[in-house]
């Protein structure tokens, strides 16, 4: 195992350091493990958490117009109630909050148990479960479909109908909305390694890669002989469009596993637009970097959403956190 | 090798028309293999380029603020003169143009043909050569020291200037002054792989890390056994304080090199900060993930710049391009 990190178990605590000192706007609680940004009075809050490894998922979208707090868990290992529940006291603004889960058993298990603890303190919380991966209808992680790349679309979106002062009711249906627009499809070049394990979390051959894969190196549909960007876009785009019709106006994302570099990342872009453009479908608005990593395992996932008017608006709307950020 | 491509061949044009549909409010000319933004009237451009498998740098630093063209040269292969010359035609605002070029012996001669060319359409062009990397007096492409790091600072502060409207000759100065305070020293785990060649660019142990390593993992120091994140820190930081003091506030960069995840860019950036910290060096600024690549290789470099209060305020101004972007 080949690693930036000083040992295996200091390894998130070293990284939400860095995290702090990189972004003096936003707090991080070291023994809490929670990133915050200040409560927002009479605006709902977003709270979202996961096991960590997917940086720069979810630290990496506290800020105005998205989240308000994120909890890591350890690597690949969901937070525990208490940190979700630390988290959403430290940020409500006593209008509600919304929990963004992705679906994962200990995730949606957790976050659970966090609202019960929640409603005690008369702080009403709505959860959405994110489950947009079309690969697996059950994973080694999950009842039903996995939650991978929309995490970011919905976090941003209902980000920023909460920035805008809607209710927890209209933010709650737009994250549901969100989820319900878009699909996602990913493949592995090769395995991450958790650092406390140090090997790769599963095989490979030299020649091979893993079609459908999860964020945390789950099985996909198959392996196969390493197929060319065009084929692995079409293969993804048919997996996305056959459950769910795409048409008018996209929002696309080419996502980076980790330890994939940009320059493929646009090269596949350039193969996802193409098909999407043969099939009438308008790239509107997109992505192309490392928004939901996996370690350092290489690959990439390509998640599209069917747009509205409202949902670009709010897509478009100014966010500034340290991944995400643009103004009007 | 494992690539998300279709061919060697044309991996570059394609992640080129992956850029143009991913940015469409920058131009993108696939016959010249130039990217730019329209021209600023009465006011300086900046123009860079240099071999492609560094993306972001350079085409991801287009845009108001920053760049105005930038040249992709084929993977790890200077742009021709003519490139050069035709990305300068198209963006001059009639009052000269800066060329940022780091200092590559294919590259820096590239670039000087192509200011004799301009020379007779009468286009002024001052030309700034960075050399931030401390590993290495010569390297096996470069006559003195290799430029790294300091190019991303170069170009968003030179940007600034030109931007706020400053002469070309205060442009030139501020570059070089950004390259005169800053220091770079970068370190790989596992060598980036050409696509046209199709294996690892350099040898490395299953247990060895290269010290000093170059951008197209060139030899730097030594190869020796894989140290600790603060360890690393420590060697890169000492190699870059002994060859400049380091005093007052900083801006800070721990790049990523392409195959390294966030979640370990960021327990580096916490053994940098603490190290600057505890030598009454504050960290002011900072940029933590992926700007100066070297395609699929693992590692870091970190890059140290000496602030002046002028010089926080053009990094400060607003810049709105694919990979760097913030308002006031």
């Amino acid at each position: 195992m080949k690693k930036l990190i000083n040992t295996p178990e200091t390894l998130l605590t070293d990284a939400l350091d860095g995290f702090a000192a990189a972004h003096p706007g936003l707090t991080v609680d070291l023994e809490q493990r929670i990133v915050t940004r200040p409560p927002s009075p009479g605006k709902v809050a977003l709270v979202s958490g996961g096991g960590s490894g997917h940086e720069p998922l979810h630290a990496g979208f506290v800020g105005p117009g998205m989240l308000h707090a994120a909890c890591p868990g350890e690597v690949f290992t969901s937070p525990v109630p208490g940190q979700v529940q630390a988290a959403t006291e430290a940020v409500h603004g006593g209008v509600g909050v919304l929990h963004v889960v992705k679906n994962y058993t200990g995730d949606v298990l957790n976050f659970a148990l966090a609202a019960e603890l929640l409603d005690d303190d008369d702080i009403e919380v709505a959860t959405v479960i994110v489950d947009d991966d079309v690969a697996v209808t059950d994973s080694t992680h999950t009842a039903g479909r996995r939650g991978t790349g929309a995490t970011v679309f919905v976090e941003k979106i209902a980000g920023a109908a909460a920035e805008a002062g809607e209710s927890l009711a209209v933010v709650h249906e737009l994250a549901r909305e969100v989820n319900a627009r878009s699909r996602s499809y990913g493949v592995a070049l090769s395995a991450g390694t958790v650092p406390a394990v140090g090997r790769p979390g599963f095989p490979l051959g030299d020649d091979e890669m893993e079609w459908g894969v999860g964020i945390h190196g789950e099985p996909g549909r198959r392996s196969g002989p390493l197929a060319p960007a065009r084929d692995i876009a079409a293969e993804a785009l048919d997996a996305i469009a056959t459950d769910m019709p795409l048409t008018g106006e996209a929002l696309v994302m080419v996502n980076g596993m980790g330890a994939t570099p940009l320059i493929e990342l646009y090269a596949m872009f350039a193969e996802v637009a193409h098909w999407l453009n043969a099939r009438g479908v308008t790239v509107s608005r997109s992505l192309v970097g490392n928004y939901v990593t996996s370690l350092d395992m290489a690959g990439c996932s390509i998640t599209v959403m069917n747009l509205t008017p409202r949902l670009l608006d709010l897509w478009d709307a100014p966010v500034e956190t340290p991944a995400l950020r643009w103004g009007r």
